[in-house]
């Protein structure tokens, strides 16, 4: 599969709001600027510029979908088993962005950046970032969009959080928007997922090295991010996948060694999971991204009901969720699918039946891939 | 309903393993003494000693089952609704027995416990207590049945944890047995619910409070220990009753505040859960008790087969579920049920229907009451 590999692709960069009519007004009343937008493109845009897809990242993606960061076969894309040369997202047809959100820590403005105007001596963010919402995310987008010279994307495609995104979308720039699909996502955060993210963070502003946010580089509160990301992986698989990848076997002893270390399996996978994502990730971006999450009602400007928000959309939809995601159910994908049905709008719904939980939408390459090819096969003809 | 209350009940203690030969040998390989067992009584053993039940609490609970201690009405014991005078544990029929799980923290030996050999100048064990199992409180609790002078119980009941002493008793003590009750459990800990503990434990773990479990009581591991505790309660809870209990609705705030403070009710009731469980249980005390929960499967000694595991019992089951229960799931209790039937041991299965989820074994009063006053009535109609 590695001459499908998406080959060398390099980040790129775009600022803006360097002037106070240029700041990005956000859903708290707040304005933030200057702001930047990593962002990664593959692909041509055509004559046309009709062939533009966006890419939205979940909680912990970033901008680099596919291919190979600098050429390092080390930081292969998130989803390139979807995006490159004749995959879902066909990059030999398709010019394909996608960016990296504000609040993020990986390019974007967050609450790790530079802060011009902080009284704090560090001049960094940390907790004055401004609480930011989905809809924000999806504004600054706005702002990439037009810098990148497109006036409506093809299509915008994002799993969980992403498709959170794909929506707000659809609801705020419906003449922008072509067609849209959410994957396993919801159009408002459930009280259980409100309460995971709660927990998640409580485990990292309890631990004192978290400082009020204010933590050193080489003193991060590993041992918060670590517990949030763990009790995440938890939400992410299914009872029935954890059973077949670990059920109860131990790792590395042949009997229980009754003290507290790893024992099992799956101890471990999370273990390790924890460590990795240390690594990676910055703890504050954790509580910005999982507050605006927790946030995400698409419905809530719109007296709480989802027809209405949804009424003056101008996509055409295709809707997925996987059976055994018990974080965005089927059930949750399904509400979507009928508030666009009542509002006559094209809508092609599949829950896509796989033992993965909320994963799925990273796992189930050829079952999704297929989908989403036909998909916008079908609309790319439509508008040529 | 006060006057179906069970009025002050006493707590008692029972001391044994006091010389080298009377310790309790532990499935670790260890011994353990000198050991107390906590607990408490309800109605009168008859003559005959036919009518004695043991009810086994979960993970967090107690032997203060019923009514008030010491006569004080803040103090109500956590089956109230379940045992009393008519209620389903009918203390004007029945000698109820519930006892503090060794390990625990409500005075029965746990690792907060005085350790006469101790290295450690406070000689307190803390993580120098053994890591028991739930096959090692059953081992106590058949001590205390001893002391009690019962040769046979007439029921076993508990929820949870509770559930899976129950069926410990069954298969380790089978001619003291004459019937069993496991309510929402399992035979052995899935690999979701090993993780979700392995979370808990490494947050109280990772709290600088816990200190290698060394806390002082004026400055235990609070943090840790509301995390864990927090984790725990969304588990118990489905996403249904979540959705109903709570749903989206912001706590004494009229649109979101933009910071991290509780927001949502359902963060509320979390922060209110952990901070009440901090004042009254103790984080060394969950770790051991969540690691025997780990351990926990009735198989693993009969080759992983539960059919050959629960081949010897000789008591008669009435096994209950409930329907939302994602922790312990129907489908657990189930395979409990097939493998008795396999051995054409008597068996009344009942899946409740209930948005409770796990929780619903305390809340499901009415249903869960009739069935197990029944089966109760007709056990000890059969003896007498």
């Amino acid at each position: 599969m590695d001459e499908k590999n998406y080959g060398p692709v390099y980040a790129q960069d775009f600022t803006f709001g360097l002037t106070e009519d240029d700041k990005l007004l956000l859903d708290c009343g707040r304005k933030l600027g200057p702001v930047n937008i990593r962002f990664e493109t593959y692909g041509k845009l055509d004559d046309k510029k009709s062939n533009a897809i966006l890419i939205l990242h979940a909680l912990s993606g970033n901008a680099h979908v596919a291919g190979y960061l600098d050429g390092d076969k080390a930081k292969i894309g998130w989803w390139d088993n979807m995006v490159g040369p004749g995959k879902a997202f066909d990059t030999d047809k398709y010019f394909i962005v996608c960016s990296n959100v504000i609040g993020g820590c990986s390019g974007s403005t967050g609450p790790r950046s530079f802060n011009p105007e902080s009284q704090n001596p560090s001049k960094i963010y940390n907790m004055d970032f401004p609480v930011i919402t989905i809809a924000d995310m999806v504004r600054a987008q706005h702002r990439l969009m037009k810098h990148l010279g497109i006036e409506k994307w093809l299509s915008l495609a994002g799993g969980s959080m992403g498709g959170m995104q794909a929506l707000e979308w659809a609801v705020s720039y419906p003449e922008a928007v072509n067609s849209v699909m959410p994957i396993a996502t919801t159009s408002r955060l459930s009280p259980q997922s409100i309460a995971f993210n709660w927990v998640g963070r409580e485990a990292i502003m309890r631990d004192p090295s978290w400082n009020n946010g204010n933590y050193d580089i080489a003193k991060v509160p590993e041992s918060g991010l670590a517990i949030a990301r763990m009790l995440g992986h938890i939400t992410y698989l299914s009872d029935e996948s954890m059973d077949k990848k670990f059920g109860r076997e131990l790792q590395e002893i042949k009997s229980y060694s009754f003290d507290f270390k790893h024992n099992f399996k799956v101890e471990s996978y999370l273990k390790h999971q924890g460590e990795k994502f240390v690594e990676r990730f910055d703890a504050n971006s954790y509580l910005y991204i999982s507050r605006a999450m927790d946030y995400f009602d698409l419905s809530e400007r719109f007296g709480g009901n989802l027809e209405v928000a949804l009424s003056q959309v101008k996509s055409s939809f295709l809707v997925i969720s996987f059976s055994s995601d018990w974080l965005f159910t089927p059930e949750e994908s399904l509400k979507i699918v009928e508030a666009l049905r009542v509002n006559s709008i094209d809508v092609t719904y599949c829950d896509i039946k796989s033992i993965y939980g909320h994963d799925a939408f990273l796992l189930e390459v050829d079952v999704l891939g297929r989908l989403i090819s036909d998909f916008l096969k079908c609309r790319y003809e439509e508008i040529k």
